[in-house]
């Protein structure tokens, strides 16, 4: 049993709730338990300069906290006048997972901005972003192929992402709040496709280490939590879940 | 009548959602409309440099937006590396206001630090920001007289902000939306406290003018307009509004 | 009596010397008292991009202090690597305040740059930077129609700024110097035109409020100081200054 | 076989030159391929500001690659004025990966820098700057011990990395050099200890996945690598690698 | 004969007007021909960290253009963000001068601040700073001894500086404006003591080179005008000139 | 006799490895004792903005050292944030000194880049990057014009730098190491060709002065050291070596 009564495999209560925003493409607040992150996604008509001309687009994301998302005050990114190295490290994360399902053929010379901004932090903001995140982008997607008439819906699987840890007696959980993560010996993030394939894994021993039988379990952890995941985006998504992986010449 | 139906003098719908987040002191969500401002109050147990061992306390805002408060996506200021003009204006003007209702040698040598993110902007997103932040600020001087038993409520009087400005046809109007604030002539922030007195008044025509006829019809409205808010303040803070203004000695 | 000898209502002594640098298209030294400061005006054949391909131009201010204008020695905002949020506030406020007079069409798609900078500063810095730059505007706009045979001159009124301020003691006075200012409990900046119009006004109390009496007041104060003003800067003009206001079509 | 004749499982040629500096405590050029990488180890005699007072040390760990490391120059991040995310990325790993390996209440509140220099670049800087590294900290940290008579010697494991990926065509390989890399659909990132734990796994899919089996048998690849790093790492600090593991009380 | 009617050993018309500013504790605007540079000194209770405890004082200095100091307008480095290598440059040269004439013991612990801020330039903008920047710190240096009766006078000797250079068609001449560096193929920038002895000597062939032969004779010219400027700096400090190099025990 | 047995006028020993890396267009590593630079020649096809249309092509040299070239680790610039004044210094000085015997016609608008990374530093950095910068450039100039097919060879004469210096005895040398750079009064750097012209001499005196005989004396050494300088640059280059000075037209 865990601090908070769940069980090693339980993930928190998660809710998403669709269009949050007004204004953007795609919008979504996603709950992981206290977490909170509002996450955006936004159709830009041009693409970074090492895509012009090649009919490709691009997924980009940036991610933040509020300052006081934490227990503690932090100074904002902005006045101290540069990006962190976690920030950069998570927002490369989020958009290079995202990429992993989307045909940036079929959306054509766009980017798609994805912005994650955690309102609320309680362990696991980067996972609860990428999940999150991914809803907004298939809604903005679906904007795109309706507005553009696009034969292939962009978004080719289902993408979540949780974290699973080793605590400092051994035991191996799944979806670490932080009290669970600030006393971790390894935490190891994991992001997965609706088929049951890996895109990333980021495993790391903050001066501890792990042994590989530990590392199957941790992954074992890690493909339940994800396929409860990725069942919640659906019912979030309702019909629209259904566009996802659609090509052209697909029954519609 | 104007676009939305409200008449010259009428406020847009307002709510502020007391205790928002977990972790701050004091925190809410204010709405204003369609202008949506999460506002936090921290109390911090150190001065900036020119109050040290002068026993006397400072209140620091800051003020940002999310990327998609907007239509369009806006850089964020960290990816730019420098806090833009506006946004030091704003803050600057959010700090000042408070410090005007505040007894700053109540709190001794503490900062109270303010954080306004605005999540959706529909125009006076620093005007909801003073409003809200104020509540916010109620909550937070009201858990450190608890905390560390000041003898004197810190916070001296009620403040709330409202726009009022001047349309192309030469009507005045109260509380400007974005669609409403981009084709005014003039628009004018003002600042008051519970007994009706001024604060901060920033009249500004973009390549445009005001006589001084309509300079006092507009802080007519606005005197109307800020009425108002703090009659919403009042209710949103229930019996916590008493405390406002009681010094050491009151009957409590 | 004030600390100096002026009334209430007196305005210090103010010289403007013109065509003060050799290099730039409009230039002057403007004193008020012991304030001074070197304004300039430099044309520029291309506008911001929010203005390409309008046919409109602009005017962008920027305003500095020398690091031994004050008492004590101000660090370079260059050293520090980042332009402050005063110095920010007052070149945006500089901005705007000339664009309130100029006609943007007749200038065509340019940008008229203000630079200010202050050599000795002793209190209304912001206010003489405004009532010299004027000055060195018109010289410019002039040298700008004869060079492009513009029919219209593209200043359209006299503008002119000035500070009012409430002491500690309750009496009101205009043109507060540093040593006034660093005590009032109330300071506002005050901007009109030729016609007696506002273009802008900030009121602002530090910690400090002010009733709507004494801003009737305050703002008598400011329309006789700034009318003097303008007389001293018609003095300055000459016959350029018969100039300002000529339209297309007006005997020349 | 492989485009430069490797087998699947081959890493390349691997010479570790020790003392390549003069000036710092520990140093090495670590050549694998055509990858060169300056690696120096430096003991600062102060900590971070959250270890102050703990008695703790701390590893930080700085790289770095010189504009013509690469076929195409790169522009300086000194010039661009900002560390990039990749950089950052790259040093916050090494950093965590050596951190795993050493006893931190060992060195006392002591920094060991770690400095990456990468002078050619040829696929796998950072996992051949985490090999290179170890063997520069292990020299710098025996010069420590007898330096200031530590009884336990600070390092207690060894430490090396490798790259493995799977390349378009699905075949699994070891040690990707910048051609591999370029074309490969998964690239995974290991470090492991001279026990054979994990102490980092980073696997990432660039527009493409991974599934369960291809996981485990890239794990398998890395795990000979790494031995093979391991055994090379011996032979070059000689008699040293002796002190490896050795505590206070070990016969000597 | 020059373009100015000057002949080659000629400097233009210097004029250095003493107290040009109220607040400094040493300030002149040195005029030479039509470069103006306002120049102060102003005195710091503390060292820089290298010295912190030495007993000994240092000479920082700063050196900044007005945009319209130029006929182009220029940029100004905090709009930019930093400082660049030209300035940086210049106000390295100013400091590591003056330095060569400051007892640095005899002022102790104390950093003398030289700002140098060009308002006009038209050619030896950096020379004609460490002219007039001498004399304001003179001024300054005489008020330090004064108020914290020093025994020795801390300036050792007299120091001014000026260019000299080689013209496309071979002629050498002394002090070059702006439109006479602009075409040289040879700069050269000489900075002398009172005494004759050099302090500092910048030769520079921009796409050119020089003689030995040339060399001596630049340098006599440059030799001269140093003569030149030095009177003129004795003729504005007036009785204070005696100061100079008065030691500790000199009858006074 | 000097403290590390070298007679007043001798170099230390020098060795310059020529193809020091495999991707630069040209490249080299400079030992002068036991200070050691990479430097590389990198041709860009395009020049900066104010030469575009020229026809005229640049040299735009970097330099930096690694955080322990030096005896005490130095911060990184690109963690700073800023390249600092001495940096900026060199890398002026280095590119200035480099243009001067390069046919910037020859090249076409071309940029040819020089990066000068010192990996070890024992004094005389600046010029040791100018004399092994030089054979980089040359190597890349023969790269350029092989491929292009150029009738000039675009290096005209060769160039190489060294240091000379006064010692606190008044003693005169060639080619400072550290520890005497660290005690000297006066420190000159020169840069000739191998006509024997001057292209670039900075000579300073901090906290000290030199006299015209001084300087005579210290420019002889400096002639003698670069002589030899530029024979091992000739060795060093083999058949290339004669390449230098060709001009269209000449037998080759």
């Amino acid at each position: 049993m865990r601090h908070d009564g769940r069980t090693t495999e339980d993930i928190r209560t998660v809710t998403i709730e669709k269009d949050y925003l007004i204004h953007p493409e795609g919008s979504v607040l996603i709950s992981v338990g206290n977490t909170k992150v509002i996450c955006t996604a936004t159709i830009e008509d041009r693409v970074p300069p090492f895509l012009r001309g090649s009919g490709k687009g691009w997924i980009s994301a940036e991610y933040s906290m509020l300052p006081r998302a934490t227990g503690q005050r932090t100074i904002r990114e902005s006045s101290r006048g540069k990006v962190g190295g976690r920030t950069m490290e998570i927002q490369r994360l989020i958009g290079r997972a995202l990429r992993a399902v989307v045909d940036l053929d079929a959306i054509g010379e766009r980017t798609i901005w994805i912005d994650c901004d955690v309102i609320q932090a309680d362990g696991g903001t980067r996972t609860s972003s990428i999940t999150g995140a991914f809803v907004a982008l298939v809604i903005a997607a679906n904007k795109l192929q309706v507005e553009k008439q696009l034969p292939t819906f962009p978004v080719r699987d289902f993408l979540a992402a949780t974290s699973v840890g080793k605590l400092a007696d051994g035991q191996l959980i799944t979806d670490l709040d932080y009290v669970e993560d600030s006393s971790a010996d390894v935490d190891m993030n994991v992001v997965m496709t609706g088929e049951g394939q890996f895109v990333e894994l980021q495993g790391t021993g903050e001066e501890a280490t792990f042994s590989r039988a530990e590392m199957n379990d941790l992954l074992t952890l890690a493909e339940q939590g994800i396929e409860r995941l990725i069942k919640i985006q659906k019912e979030t998504l309702g019909e629209l879940a259904n566009k996802v992986g659609q090509r052209a010449g697909d029954a519609q």
